[in-house]
């Protein structure tokens, strides 16, 4: 996969870039990035990449010709359109799925804005996708870019060595992951469930889906409503709601 | 505020904190960021932080020892308990509201995870929140500690020279931002709409509201659900509904 990311601020990219799962994807060919800063494509003498919104109001908006110009430069030899997407609070929620998906295209292209917005042409003529990474305010588009970036990069398949990594994910199966403990069996008092040495295997599975059902149960119940449950995980669910069986 | 980061990538952090917002949130002393590689604080000769799961299966665990020692290690003189925050898919889940309420403390101590999972103890005896930035699977928990930092930092009073940016920001007031544009007024044959160009602020303003929840509306029903609505709005979302008086 090729990614290009368009920003002002291409140093906030390199120490992410550059480490851990994205600087072994970069090492071992799965995935190149590059990084423009879209100010280069300003055509005026000062550079300027962004103006006073029409109509008033606080705040300035990103011009839309450098960042028209410089989505253009990138793709002048593109035999297929890539995907260009646009980092913004306006955007569809990302998800898993979304992840999923862009992990199967040849290349993507994302646009971080700065400042008060984008103008809506770049919106409504440039961009393929629109993602929004939560409900919260960030300064700028940089850190849901590299949000995507390794959510996508990471599903590319090759990239994690262990396959089954990705397959016990949260939100893989539908419910948020449960307890994990490791050495020491005791530390400072506190010790390891039993069952986990007991050496059962199914009785382990069955512990640790049944914690995991109850930790998105009573974390995340939203995520419990669109599951298709067993009829055994309605009847536990049935009983915690009245008090009932409730595990430790 | 003062924020403390454990990671086991500490050069993830430096572009960021280094950049923007934050750099002069922090030149100005609103902010003070320290990041601590919490390898520093395991026991044994090869400064292991993981190990395998009691009760088998795929990945890694972290040991509770190295995070306990070094939280502990940052908070020797503490006469207050600040905020233990650990990033994990399994938290709830971060909005703005969680930004403001953390914006109002002293103290934050970030954890941030690589590999399967944190030892569940570490859950239960040291953190005070467990924060997930969205549903979907990232590589660790250092992209979320950016993420929340960024969105607790710019919201410290003074941080932002522009009081009014975070008044008109996205989610403010429940809606998604309105439409920007800024010069030129032509661009490529789009053209700005006319209303902007107007002068007249009162329907500007007017023209603002109905985009801002006719885009809301679209993109985000979810939203909209939860919003107490002027009889106008609701008047205005029955006639979409049946496909009347759609905005352009």
């Amino acid at each position: 996969m090729k990614v290009d990311v368009l920003t002002l601020f291409p140093d906030m990219f390199y120490g992410v870039i550059g480490s851990s799962m994205m600087k072994r994807a970069q090492d071992q060919g799965f995935v190149t990035i590059d990084i423009t800063n879209f100010r280069e494509f300003s055509q005026d003498r000062h550079h300027t990449v962004d103006d006073y919104p029409f109509g008033g109001g606080a705040g300035m908006v990103l011009k839309p010709d450098p960042i028209f110009r410089a989505v253009e430069s990138l793709t002048i030899d593109a035999t297929t359109k890539p995907r260009v997407i646009l980092l913004t609070p306006q955007g569809v929620p990302f998800t898993q799925e979304k992840a999923l998906e862009l992990a199967g295209e040849p290349r993507m292209i994302m646009i971080c804005g700065h400042y008060e917005g984008y103008d809506e042409r770049v919106r409504e003529h440039l961009v393929t996708d629109e993602i929004s990474i939560g409900d919260y305010v960030l300064t700028s588009g940089e850190l849901a870019a590299m949000v995507v970036m390794d959510a996508v990069v990471r599903l590319i398949p090759g990239v994690l060595g262990n396959e089954e990594s990705t397959d016990t994910d949260s939100f893989s199966h539908g419910l948020l992951e449960f307890p994990q403990y490791t050495r020491p069996r005791d530390f400072r008092g506190w010790c390891v469930p039993d069952i986990l040495l007991s050496g059962h295997h199914k009785n382990i599975a069955e512990w640790r889906h049944e914690q995991a059902l109850y930790r998105t149960y009573t974390r995340r119940p939203d995520m419990i409503e669109i599951l298709e449950l067993s009829l055994a995980d309605q009847q536990r669910i049935r009983k915690w709601k009245q008090g009932i069986d409730i595990p430790k």
